[in-house]
């Protein structure tokens, strides 16, 4: 039967599609429009929607094999890839996961996941979901006896994750919310009512009209400027960047090459963004050297701090349960990226296959970013030496909006070697609706702050957990700690009594690689003991943190047990191709099996071997008055920094740019 | 004799000098150019510099009295305020603290100091310190020994600290370098050598040649651009920014008005730039509301970590022993500042009370800062949302070179209410010669780490305090503390096993507010608890820190007594117009006993009074190959961010800046 299929599908598809890409394809280039329309095709025609249930929950490039993808980069004409595509696809409820070779157009497997745990929530069966309630007599009921008008009412689905139920469906919980007056809706959140809906009866399941708290009034709450009213301010300046000699970078497909920097950008419907193959020119050896394998945001936890009937199940895992790349939204030129932007477009899918023109789905620009380096010498004797080197760095940016909340998501790039991956969060707070107006009125726990009459914003935590797969001056890598430690001088050498030195030791497991940030000052290196520097050192690239956040509920409690990898900031784990997803493969209603906790259990060797190391940032989020009703950035960022990488500072002979001025007609 | 001096004063002082300010003077504002050459004719009167010696090391403005300060800002016309002037002087040998009241040019008061400690140095004294090795015999002697050429050696000058002596003298170490084939002196130390010169006798007191080790050689260590040769890289395009509406600021004397901020820039010789009567407007109150009423850095404490005779001085404290002001370089247009930046001048004095013009000390500008908030709403049916408003902040800057280390010193402020003080590390390391070349000849502890052949570079520390008294709403503040804590659900009355919740707790007395960042989570707030929000929050500014760095010495060493204010990472005081340095007054051979530490043993009250918050920011240094031969900048930042301050998200309704392309002539 299957190669039957497989001719089929072989002809149907010639039948159907042309390939004509506009560069060659890279092996980790994005899923083009013709591919996912191959896909669809080739899945429906083993299962013909005419007599089967089929619902695509996950498109995407099944990773190639490392070294194939090296040896491709370095000579692309003498290797041939097969294009794999890894498909998640509910088929008359069950999830299967079918692997596609596209190169010979076929089908290569197709099993059953029968774990625990549910692919990413399609946009349809969402949309199907939220639509519900409105024709449900009891809400319907629920919303009369609230004196509320249910032609300006509009429902959101959320996830609902595991509490120790032995067995779960794909339900997820329904709040409706007020649009009227305000198209700010998560402000305005009806309480009191559970509705759970379940996916794949698509229906209500359950129902219960609780209690009645106040809706939150819309006033205030607008945020398009076409619906505000004067006073505006504060007022700002247009501020505009020009490059006489054009931009810095050239994006060849899906490659940028920018100063000494080169690297590939891939986009995943469940990762989002994916930097890759990320190298820099080496002056003084003459040569590219390669740093970073491949980086993205493998999973973001965000567990809401109020165990109420209302908020209880908020434990969101963002980029499992809703898809980063699936809620990437197309950037807004001049606004979220400055007007020397370039944009790159690229393509998701919707549940039913059909691949989605997603514009402006990434931006690339550069910014002027502080000095680079300076000194001004006043020491030697008539001479007067003045230096400074402006830094002009490099800038990818994606936003990816999952429901509420927006996450900016940068990478930046500078020509010293710095890596330096951001996150900014903006957009609407998650609020519970309460008949509280006055602080003084509160006389138990309400779970978070009132930020406003009628409204609380829920205490939360973001952590995003990032995959970093250095592959420094090769694959064979270690993970290096120094610790800094104080000595005591105790036998009167010299008239200090203390100092501090450092100690290193390479992790030699998993165990070992498992690190709680600020415990004990340290530096974090990922290093190459093969590749040493003039001097001997190991080059490496070291992990700069922003403050850690680490988790506070209990090891035992269920969501923790779900989004256990956030119970250290770093962990290092050899590279292992299906590692991918911190939360696990299947994350909605998961039960915390396939977790990058339980994998480091094995606590394998990494030392000398191709490992990957994974760091979480996170931000504790007590919401203000100013969060509301829509919030201003709240960033944090780390660093990834050469440290004994180049023999010596590898901008030491940058020259400054030319500096021109504002032009007159004949510049 | 004093009633006498002051006539006399008084009459010579009209003769010589006429005040024409070019806008009224601000009572803040720093010392004009008449106004140092004042001073000095009113202490040369008192002391003729025919039969004194004479050397001012610090001339500043004594700080009016606050409540007079805010009613000048009130009403500038009806208030006048006497312009004091507060003078460390060093006079025959003696340190005198002279009081002068310029309105009424005379001497109001002229003590002497007695206690430990001694003033900023000045550059004049250090000059002449740095020259004596190159005329004594025996440095020339060792000099000879080492084969090395005595005209090509320019030394340098290094503050002592203090190690328990019971007796000091203005001593300092004077350290020699190589200046052949490079202007990089640091990186060419020529070791061995201990040198101690008397500042006040200006003479060597002590000398020994140790042990020679190599001079490291001046190969790849020149970075002036003029003497680099070919290949140069990486190559880095122009970015200009153009601001078709003209600038958002204005700059009025001293005044700075940005979109909704109102600040004052102040300068003096030890804290550099001073940020003050920083106030925010508030659109919906209509009414500017103030927030800081003195933002700077005290104190910078830099441990090196090497107890060996080399190295086991190298204490520094660079505010309180060289001067922040006084080592504030001009900033380089176009380089250190972009080409749209302003620059504001200043005036310094030198040790003969000479007031010396500083070009270009300070530069404003505007930049373009990520986005400010942003939404695009997908979930209400037929509906397209999307919102983003750009956000141009506003960066003042001014460059402090302490010998071989630059200090970038950054505040940035954003119209959503954001002060962001950063700090930038650049310049050059402190290097010590070895005779090693290569890692694996290490056999011993070397105190840092092999950055090039025959180059340690030391480990070290960097601790910046600021001085942040904020007055928010009034001067009436209260310093919270608002906790994250684990509760276990123990009832059994939710699905969930445990959650976080907060608990604020506001410091009452000192010791309360002695805060080590990072041992548990905890929002810290500045708080006007006599001014709440409509919702009854209390108004209030928050710290967000960056990752912290404790200090690692024990805390009887002697290094860690002086720097002690080191010991937490944020205290509260109650303002005192006295305690303006962290580390004491007279640093230099200090002993401790005049720091925030010992201030704070009186554990004062701080709740609801005016008070100021202190935080310590720190970078443990471990050096890198690609911090030499000069480093690419390392930054660390925090920020104060309004919390309950505005009733809501302060940029709602701002609007977004005009659209402008380059333009053609026709614009
Ligand atoms: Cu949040
Ligand atoms: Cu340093």
């Amino acid at each position: 039967k299957f190669a039957l299929f497989s001719v089929l599908t072989l002809l149907s598809f010639h039948a159907v599609f042309s390939f004509t890409p506009l560069h060659t394809q890279h092996p980790l280039d994005p899923i083009t429009k013709e591919e996912f329309l191959a896909v669809q095709t080739i899945v429906q025609n083993k299962y013909p929607i005419s007599n089967n249930k089929l619902a695509f929950h996950y498109i995407g490039v099944d990773d190639p094999e490392k070294d194939l993808v090296l040896k491709y980069e370095t000579s692309p004409t003498l290797i041939s890839i097969p294009r794999k595509i890894f498909v998640v696809a509910i088929i008359n409820s069950q999830t299967h996961e079918i692997l596609i070779d596209l190169t010979i157009k076929s089908i290569v497997s197709d099993n059953i996941h029968n774990g625990y745990g549910f692919p990413v929530l399609s946009a349809a069966e969402q949309f199907l979901a939220i639509d519900l309630p409105l024709k449900y007599p009891p809400f319907i009921a629920s919303v009369n006896k609230r004196g509320l008008n249910i032609s300006e009412i509009v429902c959101s689905s959320f996830t609902m994750g595991w509490f120790g139920e032995e067995k779960n469906s794909r339900t997820v919980r329904v709040d409706c919310f007020m649009k009227e007056s305000t198209v700010n809706i998560y402000v305005r959140p009806i309480t009191g009512i559970t509705i759970v809906a379940d996916l794949d009866l698509m229906k209500i399941v359950e129902y219960h009209d609780r209690d009645t708290e106040a809706v939150p009034t819309a006033e205030n709450t607008e945020y398009q400027v076409s619906k505000q009213s004067p006073p505006f301010g504060p007022k700002q300046h247009s501020l505009t960047s020009h490059q006489p000699q054009g931009p810095g970078f050239q994006i060849n497909g899906t490659s940028v090459s920018w100063a000494n920097w080169k690297f590939h950008i891939g986009f995943d419907v469940r990762a989002g963004i994916v930097i890759s193959l990320a190298s820099i020119y080496d002056l003084e050896k003459h040569k590219s050297r390669r740093v970073l394998y491949k980086g993205y945001i493998s999973e973001l936890f965000v567990p809401y701090q109020d165990p109420t009937e209302e908020f209880y199940f908020k434990t969101f895992f963002d980029s499992g349960e809703f898809g980063f790349g699936l809620s990437t939204v197309s950037l807004i030129p001049n606004r979220d990226c400055p007007p020397h932007a370039q944009f790159i477009d690229t393509y998701i899918h919707s549940a039913d296959g059909t691949p989605i023109f997603l514009e402006n789905a990434i931006c690339v620009f550069e910014q002027y970013g502080n000095i680079m380096w300076r000194h001004t010498e006043t020491g030697i004797p008539n001479e007067s030496i003045e230096e400074s080197r402006t830094e002009v760095d490099l800038a990818i940016r994606t936003v990816v909006t999952v429901g509420n909340y927006d996450n900016v998501l940068d990478w930046e790039f500078k020509t010293s070697g710095w890596m330096k991956p951001s996150i900014a969060l903006s957009g609407i707070l998650e609020i519970k609706g309460t008949n509280i107006k006055h602080k003084d009125e509160i006389k138990e726990e309400i779970h978070g702050k009132l930020v406003s009459a009628n409204s609380i914003g829920i205490y939360h935590d973001h952590f995003y957990i990032y995959y970093l797969d250095f592959d420094i001056d090769g694959t064979q890598n270690s993970f290096e700690k120094t610790s800094l430690k104080t000595v005591r001088i105790v036998d009167g050498g010299s008239k200090r009594k203390s100092y501090w030195t450092t100690e290193t030791q390479t992790a030699k497991t998993e165990s070992d690689a498992k690190i709680t940030i600020g415990l004990a000052p340290a530096e974090l290196v990922v290093v190459n003991p093969n590749i040493k520097t003039a001097v001997g050192n190991e080059v490496g690239y070291r992990l700069i943190p922003a403050i850690p956040a680490h988790p506070l509920l209990t090891e035992d409690d269920y969501p923790q047990i779900r989004g256990a990898f956030t119970n250290y900031n770093v962990w290092v784990t050899p590279y292992n191709r299906t590692e991918k997803w911190a939360g696990g493969l299947y994350v909605d209603h998961s039960r915390g099996d396939d977790t990058l906790a339980v994998w480091t259990k094995k606590n394998r060797e990494i030392v000398n071997k191709d490992i990957v190391m994974w760091h979480v940032v996170g931000i504790h989020h007590v919401p203000a008055q100013e969060d509301f009703p829509i919030m201003p950035l709240l960033s944090t960022s780390f660093e990834l920094r050469p440290t004994n990488f180049f023999e010596r500072n590898p901008v030491l002979k940058t020259l400054p740019p030319r500096d021109f001025t504002w032009p007159g007609c004949s510049n």
